[in-house]
């Protein structure tokens, strides 16, 4: 279990330096996040080797260039990288978001496994006790059970990575009842229950939960919830991609905190970074993918 | 324009003490809340009038009882009052929320009007630079076009009482561009216009925004993306229930938001305490309901 974002640093630094391939890599603000992480990941950066080479220079950052003609050339090759051993994690550069991860599934060159792709947060909260995981708050847009079983697997797994012996999952909903018109209430239950069966392995699942029973127990006594996840949530399961996003930027501007995110269900973690990210989350989402291999 | 809640609460006492009708009053959680809004209110307690004289006298309450025989015989009571102009707002006591609001609804007996039923929370929170109003986080479980047309109309009736000259409200969704399997895009854009075309009169509305760019200047600039609304919302439209009332208890318990809310559309403000808010938002939505007369 991790308390906040230092020790996610800490367990990352401990996984030993990883190579990273970055696919379409000329661009200035990519390079400059690779440059917060460089006590973390050696670069392999895959473009238009010139640019790289003037830009690397500029910023500082020791790094490999591989030399490709075009973004998908580029894309491909940093894919390939990972496939032969040569990298560890892979980065988006600068290709568009929906053709790097159409090329991360393909089945011949990408780094497709029978598992889906999902997005996982990680929020280093100043008010709550420990680290708080929110999926699917990038990728998915509105996941069915199905795909929610997986999403929910998808993060269980990289929490065991973590080191968690037991996390806990709670499935968000407006309230604790079950109401037919609120199909997010239904899968929750069905959620629950297939935890109880084990499908998930050593993790324990709850809901429907409000947000306020997910992480305060004084809220779950008051209404008199019985839990094992009511007030020590881990992960937070969002039933569509809107209210996830929301969520955890309330939490980044309002809540004052820290965070990072990766896609999961690849070959290898896949980290995506936005310009609009800050250099900090930049950093801990490098970290947060290293950590979890 | 409210800065804060100690605004609000200043707004609502210069409205002038105004009498609230309680349905089924008899509630000792119910009469403290009221207790605590006693500068703001003068109760009408319907429901049994021996247990609630207990209470009151406990409490230290000074307020009216008004006998009645069970929680319908209360609950229309209640609404008598205020439809005979003997009372300004109307609280729910211990009737069941979906009993009280069929009741409310109700074509002669209730305060039904030509607009529909809404919630609206409104929240203090440290790090905005003014009250934030989100709807609907508490009633409407996942509004069509035509519904979010009423809610939003609904929320800036109230913010044109509380004062403000040209409420902004930001339509909420995970990506600032339209997107066809994102259906809260669309409803965003087609919100937008008619606001443009002066639907919603001296309003101005923008959508779709991801909740940084409603919220923060920075971001929007970061992104290229102008808007009148961008980083300094008034109202937050969310795309259903779940969604909303996640994000407004996150900025409860990790924004360190103050926070009340009411129920608009009916003929007069409607207060519903739940037993899990805190004296403090108990308080807020009193002075939010009277300070929206």
């Amino acid at each position: 279990m991790l308390k906040n974002m230092d020790e996610l640093l800490e367990l990352a630094k401990r996984r030993g330096k990883r190579r990273i391939a970055v696919a379409a890599a000329a661009s200035r603000n990519i390079l400059e996040g690779l440059k917060l992480a460089e006590d973390l990941v050696h670069p392999l950066l895959v473009g238009d080797p010139d640019t790289i080479k003037q830009y690397i220079d500029e910023i500082g950052l020791n790094a490999e260039i591989i030399g490709a003609r075009d973004m998908r050339e580029s894309t491909y090759w940093a894919l390939e990288l990972v496939r032969k051993g040569e990298a560890d994690l892979i980065m988006k550069g600068k290709v568009p978001t929906p053709d790097f991860l159409r090329a991360v599934l393909d089945k011949e060159k990408g780094l497709r496994t029978n598992r889906v792709l999902s997005h996982l947060t990680v929020l280093g909260v100043p008010r709550y006790h420990k680290l708080l995981f929110i999926t699917d708050a990038g990728m998915n847009i509105r996941p069915d059970l199905e795909m929610k079983t997986k999403i929910l697997r998808n993060a269980f797994e990289i929490l065991f990575r973590l080191g968690y012996e037991q996390p806990k999952a709670a499935v968000l909903a407006s309230i604790e009842q079950l109401h037919p018109d609120m199909p997010e209430t239904l899968d929750a239950a069905a959620l629950s229950k297939m935890a109880d069966r084990g499908v998930f392995g050593n993790a324990l699942v709850d809901g429907p939960l409000a947000f306020d029973l997910a992480i305060s127990r004084e809220s779950a006594e008051i209404k008199g919830v019985k839990s094992p996840v009511a007030g020590d949530a881990d992960i937070l399961l969002v039933h569509d991609v809107a209210a996830g996003n929301s969520l955890a930027k309330s939490m980044i501007y309002f809540g004052g905190a820290k965070a990072g995110g990766i896609i999961l269900g690849a070959k290898a973690p896949v980290v995506l970074l936005s310009r609009a990210d800050s250099p900090e989350q930049k950093l801990y989402s490098i970290a947060f993918a290293l950590a979890s291999l």
